[in-house]
């Protein structure tokens, strides 16, 4: 035993989080005994309350402590204007650009006949209806260059071609391969000005 | 706002840890509400335990649960054979070596005029009383090797050494591994006056 039971607690709940080894997650856990009792109590309650109060929002599916979040209940962003991602943590992407003024849809995932996920599997039925209620919307189809991005490109595609909806996609700034959640934001900004209409 | 005020909260508290950045404490926070919630729950109990509960062994000062921490109370260590350490993060540092078998002081700091920090700030008296219920003790001093680490070795070799105790120092020089052409010229002349003899 090298380490009080309460610190090696502590250590290997720091050595489950991405990029935390042995020697950081120890010096992650010293450092977080000698914060502040108050500030370790706030976190504490912080960490419980965020996966107990965060949940989708129910028209876009991003994370929010409310029903609706802040973008699809901001009146200046344009409604008509949706881009698809495939999950809530390519918002906070987009938002560090600080250049799209539209709202967001979450696919909660790619359809991947591979591990059997159809259609019906992620939220696109929910992108239908939203796209009905609206005049002359474009959707944005942000998803990565994987052929389940692709395929679940087309699938969007083909459902909205014979109605009123421009679709376009991200133009190819994005490395092929590359994770959006990681990319840097002057190329999030290239590609989102871009952005090429997917023409027959 | 980019993320919502609760993910924003959690990012924060990652902020505050030793090599962690924006973009580490974001994937971080992420990754910490995609936990399940009873490891969350584990957790955030853990820190505020820790916190709490951890507190100085009342022999030696390294961190404890109890009131003697695990290596005070061990039969198996020999308690005449004391490691002077400056904070209790050294004993994991031995600890993990696994060959010591001796105990530990943790000084709590060194002597530092110009910090206005003297022997009566750190835990020498405590030592001095450790030391004086042993019959032929040894201590290590296991300090480091700048103004402060040598002004508190002296320090400590004068109050012991009229008496009954043999007091060493960890060895200076090359560590196993490093080419010598790149090592700092004062540790290889630390290295070439600490020599020893090669013996048959």
């Amino acid at each position: 035993m090298i380490y009080p039971d309460l610190l090696q607690k502590l250590i290997n709940f720091y050595k489950k989080l991405p990029g935390v080894g042995d020697k950081s997650a120890e010096r992650m856990a010293l450092a977080t005994i000698e914060l502040k009792a108050e500030d370790i109590k706030e976190f504490s309650k912080v960490l419980v309350d965020s996966k107990e109060k965060l949940k989708p929002c129910q028209i876009c599916g991003q994370l929010t402590e409310n029903d609706i979040c802040h973008i699809c209940s901001d009146d200046n962003r344009d409604k008509n204007l949706i881009c698809v991602i495939e999950d809530y943590k390519s918002v906070f992407s987009f938002e560090k650009v600080g250049n799209y003024h539209g709202v967001y849809h979450v696919l909660n995932g790619l359809i991947s006949p591979m591990d059997s996920i159809g259609p019906e599997d992620i939220n696109i039925s929910s992108l239908v209806k939203r796209v009905e209620a609206l005049k002359n919307p474009e959707l944005i189809l942000a998803l990565k260059s994987t052929i389940e991005g692709e395929t679940t490109t087309l699938y969007i595609k083909k459902i909205f071609e014979k109605k009123d909806v421009t679709i376009s996609r991200l133009s190819y700034g994005i490395p092929i391969g590359a994770e959006i959640d990681y990319l840097d934001i002057i190329t999030l900004d290239k590609a989102l000005e871009d952005r090429k209409r997917i023409s027959e």
